[in-house]
């Protein structure tokens, strides 16, 4: 088996961690793995002595597939291993997830921490990989102890128990914030240009026109704090031309009630 | 309804954010939210229009049950709205998740920086919440509208397909962190007290004394800078009381050969 940090076919660092399921009993849980892993450009899927062979019947890789939604690509390039010493020989780190303690002595990292940890060795071309367990025991202490460091999770100690695939995602989501992957699949939208000072207050000088005719300033010696105040809100929107314009419209429609057919239509 | 910030029976920031499912279609997705939910802290989930209602037969309340897996309490505690209105009324703040930008104009943000700036309301008493929209289809324009904020996850832009219970957990994760909630649930255990370094030297000595009789040292020249490498292999172990023993027996077993039957145990 050659090493993905070493055959040349990959970019280093492009595939980040190896995923690494141990003895995984359900095929749903083999997919949703698959699927958190895509969702954060992980692609090396090791699966070691999956329950009862991989995929064991039709209907198994059926269940996988459906769970892995569209992630197709990784799962199909899954590679089966007898141990958990075949499946990491490549590898020059080694993490183990586990939900307890388990008396070894070694180093134990949040996820963040471990991702911080392995982002510039494998960037720099190290094929590095994390081991889960199977959903109901975990890993054995045997298998633990092929890890440099235990990965655990900052969960709710009165509960604590996220699933295989709920672990996987949380590896992946911090491998891709320390990756620098943290751009976000969209931004915020360019609005409309923001509106000139000219025209907000063009608008302030419409409305607060209006008001003064409507009587809203009372007393009269309040006039000036109220503007001010009112002024401020208005001024928390950060309005745009677009808005202004909006804004004026509804205004003009509050102050001269339903248009007539045929009217011009503010705008 | 009494908000969930205000009915007295809660510690300010103690439930974190509601969790607003909209439209949730899946009952197993509902109880895998409960789940995720648990594993953070948060309590507070509100189920707008689930299809079809909730639980809608005996069979689909299981499904939501067993995909909670022990997190009843929160799956139990839910509460029913017709509407997103109504489900954040009482809320100060609303974010809303989506996949897919919307032309709206709102500020976009990831969940950790999302979480970051509620953290300090939520912790001062504030009722806020997020919402999820349905599997298919996610929230509809108008339901995005309610919200002060959209909230996306940094995932991989050619495939980015997290399900509904991928993203609670993520946003739950991001809380807890923010929250202060960091602690893992168990740390590295206390090994045996570290080795001082009279036994580290001492063990030195033993080996470089079994060694040089070995004949390892070579050439003659060499020894001190050979001596030096093998000393800083060692003291990078950082050894524990335990593990200079643990070695120091080892090595005399390499040195010696099997032992007798009836002779003394190396310690």
């Amino acid at each position: 088996m050659v090493g993905a940090g070493t055959d040349g076919t990959k970019t280093p660092g492009r595939g980040g961690p190896a995923i690494v399921l141990v003895r995984p009993q359900l095929a749903v849980n083999v997919g949703m793995a698959a699927r958190a892993m895509a969702n954060f450009g992980l692609s090396d899927l090791r699966l070691v002595a999956p329950k009862n062979g991989w995929p064991r019947t039709d209907e198994h890789r059926d269940a996988a597939e459906a769970a892995a939604a569209g992630a197709l690509h990784i799962l199909n390039g899954a590679r089966l291993f007898h141990t958990v010493e075949a499946a990491v020989a490549d590898l020059t780190a080694v993490y183990a997830t586990t939900a307890r303690e388990r008396g070894q002595g070694k180093p134990v990292l949040a996820p963040d921490a471990a991702m911080a940890a392995w982002a510039g060795p494998i960037a720099a071309g190290e094929a590095r990989g994390i081991l889960f367990g199977p959903e109901r025991t975990g890993l054995d202490n045997d298998e633990v102890a092929v890890a440099d460091a235990v990965v655990t999770f900052p969960v709710d100690g009165a509960y604590g128990s996220l699933n295989l695939a709920q672990a996987v995602l949380l590896v992946g989501y911090e491998w891709r914030k320390h990756a620098g992957g943290t751009a976000l699949p969209f931004g915020a939208v360019e609005r409309s240009p923001p509106a000139t000072r000219d025209a907000v207050l063009s608008f302030f000088d419409y409305l607060e026109g209006e008001l003064e005719a409507a009587g809203f300033f009372r007393p009269d010696g309040k006039q000036p704090v109220m503007r001010r105040n009112l002024r401020n809100i208005f001024h928390r929107i950060g309005m745009s031309e677009q808005d202004v314009r909006t804004l004026r419209g509804a205004m003009v429609r509050l102050v001269e009630g339903p248009r007539r057919r045929g009217g011009r239509d503010a705008d």
